[in-house]
């Protein structure tokens, strides 16, 4: 007998189209109501007498129990057939039981595959290039589901927090002919038989719009062909740039502050169960209070070398010193005024000491690395030209030519950073890895799926 | 005498650190008082005894009076030196006067060129060209700043839509192995020595998500290698691709025809006077509500037929045929169900006709061309398979061997659609040319700067 002929389909699509769902977070108030849920299955155990199903919805899951005596043979015979991840309808009565796991369980009338499927090819101990391989099938698990729905929030909690500060979102340009930083390495593009290159950072273009909307930020992905095969390293990434008219050094920090401490504290007001599920308690991001601890790279210098980690002045600090220096704290550490030649050709140097720029770096807290590089920024055309110099940089060189010219015509200055969007869920949520901070992780070795 | 000198830069960062500055918008609420602006100069004519400098500021612009008799000496030459463009300081009494162009009018008493730079090379009727070579300054067109901020308004209210309908914002990869369209043509990266592509959509990355967040969008660049070179044609665009578990066709346009009455509802409700200032009068786009009128494409080779357009049906509506079909309408125009072939592989098969695919492209009013694409998804895994068989396409290619997997694994009817935000822009403000509606413009002959 076929269970699964086309009137059944019929008849699943006549429910989907024409009853009423409710999600398994609205159970409480449909106590003793037969209701329809619709979802995948969670887990799912069989006795001679019984199935319990639980389904898993975007909202959370609720254990369905289907009683060999109670429904029909088509019902307990499709129920008996399903698999992990198999999709399904099912109708029946909401009851408040304080045993099962999430309080409430689903006494079922009637149930009805949608996708039977085949059995899922993910289950416990796997290794993690398997993992990666099924990427498109594992960002089903409720931790990835959850992280997802925090990068979901962060982003909104962001946005808001620029867009009342008065800061317009501006689109820059992906393919390019210029790399921000000078040596590093990028992606190179054919466009249209000539060579390009994807961006690394929109910086450069967000300062074109200070003159005209004086606050803008990017929300863009950004591109670095690094060989690293660290946790903290991806070869394609989102960067939040903000950038200001009238902004100096100072400002900028406090900016920076300012916005973790408004992401943080809406995440904690607002989504505390989901970060409590996630294994990061809300009441320790809850102390996260602007200003933060700040020191100068000299002071870092000095504090390395006292922790025996023999740092010569001048060097970039890695990620073995950024560990060395966060690891004692909750909060993230502000590190300012770098030597210059460490540093980009944009920044302004500092007017007390010209061996140093007017930068920042904020690193997050328990060794999660740097999530925030910024700078007030060289806004006079001759010091600008001679920095390019200093760096080996060709004013005229096309790639930097328009970028030169905003120094040309009405310069300002100003300052501005960038944050590393996956950098700052890692921290937030405490994660292993970078790459379960984005929905299909680029890496060194990995463009699939 | 160096009016310019260190002394003087002192001065100008003590102001700029300390004082209190203000916007134009604010000058209402200041009239009699002493004020501090900042900005550049937006126009600038002088008498013998007079300097009438606009200054213009994120907010819009206002006329400073710099009068000979009531400044000093270093004042009335630094103003007789301004440029168009160069940043100034300016303190001065808010004085109401009917006559001047925005209602008030600022009496000088201090003013503090920042940059006077050089004289700024964009004036009127220079070729598009030019203007293009110069992007990175003609955006501070007054404009291009309307614009801009149009495009800001618009993301926030289509965010804050998907948002409110319980979608979830999920970052799809940007180099891929796959294209998405099938025979399109896309750019190539080198990805560490292995040739990979530039997205020209993320739709079948937003599909893997609907398993677990039900609703999900991405917001995100799309690339397409099109030698086109039309008003409407970009070769870097952005993206907004809402994907929905549960979702039919009839719903799948419904929920694009609310997301454009909300979209629209609220820029009316919030910019109008930004909107006129574009030329876009408010009260034209207030009579766009859903639902929007709906052929289907057979009626649509009917239309154009009898328009004496000879179409051909199985042919693909190109712009003449779209500029005919809603030359006559403010509403946008949803055609519906086109003939199988000439869509994509993922398209579900019409049940009442299998020559269609249950799809829908809008049309925006007024040859503004296609700002929407899109369908019911196949989601029966042979039904997939044959389909790409149809086009072409192996199941087992690594590009698509994934995409596959989705619909092996509790499978669900979903939909979704595409929407290009540029076309859009094009549309609400009436814009000549797509470029516009972007910061950076890329097309097949230009990625600068």
């Amino acid at each position: 007998m076929d269970i699964f002929g086309k009137e059944y389909i019929d008849r699943v699509y006549r429910i989907i189209k024409g009853e009423r769902f409710i999600h398994t977070d609205s159970l409480a108030e449909n106590v003793g109501k037969d209701v329809w849920l619709r979802g995948w299955v969670y887990r799912i155990r069989s006795s001679s007498n019984y199935v319990f199903v639980i389904l898993r919805d975007v909202n959370g899951i609720v254990q369905c129990i289907v009683t060999k005596n109670e429904v029909d043979r088509d019902t307990w015979e499709r129920a008996n057939g399903l698999y992990i991840e198999s999709s399904f309808l099912v109708k029946g009565e909401v009851v408040k039981d304080e045993r099962a796991p999430t309080g409430y369980e689903i006494h079922v009338k009637e149930l009805y595959p949608v996708c039977v499927g085949e059995p899922f090819p993910i289950s416990k101990d796997l290794s993690t290039e398997f993992l990666l391989d099924v990427r498109h099938l594992w960002v089903r698990s409720r931790r990835l589901t959850d992280i997802f729905k925090v990068r979901h929030y962060t982003l909104i909690y962001l946005r808001e927090f620029f867009n009342k500060e008065g800061f317009f979102e501006i689109p820059p340009p992906i393919i390019t002919k210029n790399a921000c930083e000078g040596g590093s390495q990028v992606f190179q593009v054919d466009y249209f038989g000539e060579p390009a290159y994807l961006s690394e950072s929109g910086q450069l273009y967000a300062e074109a719009f200070i003159y005209s909307h004086e606050k803008v930020y990017l929300y863009a992905p950004s591109f670095r062909a690094e060989r690293s095969r660290t946790v903290r390293h991806l070869a394609e990434y989102w960067h939040l740039e903000p950038e200001a008219a009238w902004m100096f050094h100072d400002d900028n920090i406090r900016l920076q502050e300012r916005m973790i401490e408004h992401v943080i504290r809406r995440l904690v007001e607002n989504h505390g169960p989901l970060l409590e599920k996630l294994g990061r308690s809300p009441d320790s991001l809850k102390e996260i209070r602007a200003p933060f601890p700040r020191i100068t790279y000299d002071e870092m210098v000095d504090v390395l070398n006292k922790k025996g980690l023999r740092f010569k002045w001048g060097d970039d600090p890695g990620a073995d010193e950024e560990k060395a220096l966060t690891q004692d704290y909750d909060v993230p550490l502000v590190i300012e005024r770098y030597p210059r030649d460490t540093k980009a050709f944009y920044m302004k140097v500092d007017p007390d000491d010209e061996r140093y720029v007017l930068n920042d770096d904020v690193l997050a807290p328990q060794g999660h690395g740097e999530i925030i590089g910024g700078s007030e920024r060289i806004w006079d055309l001759e010091e600008l030209i001679d920095s390019m110099k200093r760096f080996g940089l060709d004013p005229e060189n096309p790639a930097y030519k328009w970028y030169v010219d905003l120094r040309r015509y009405g310069s300002v200055p100003h300052s501005g950073f960038g944050l590393g969007i996956e950098r700052f869920l890692k921290w937030i949520l405490n994660l292993d890895h970078i790459r379960d901070a984005i929905a299909f992780p680029r890496t060194i070795n990995r463009v699939y799926p």
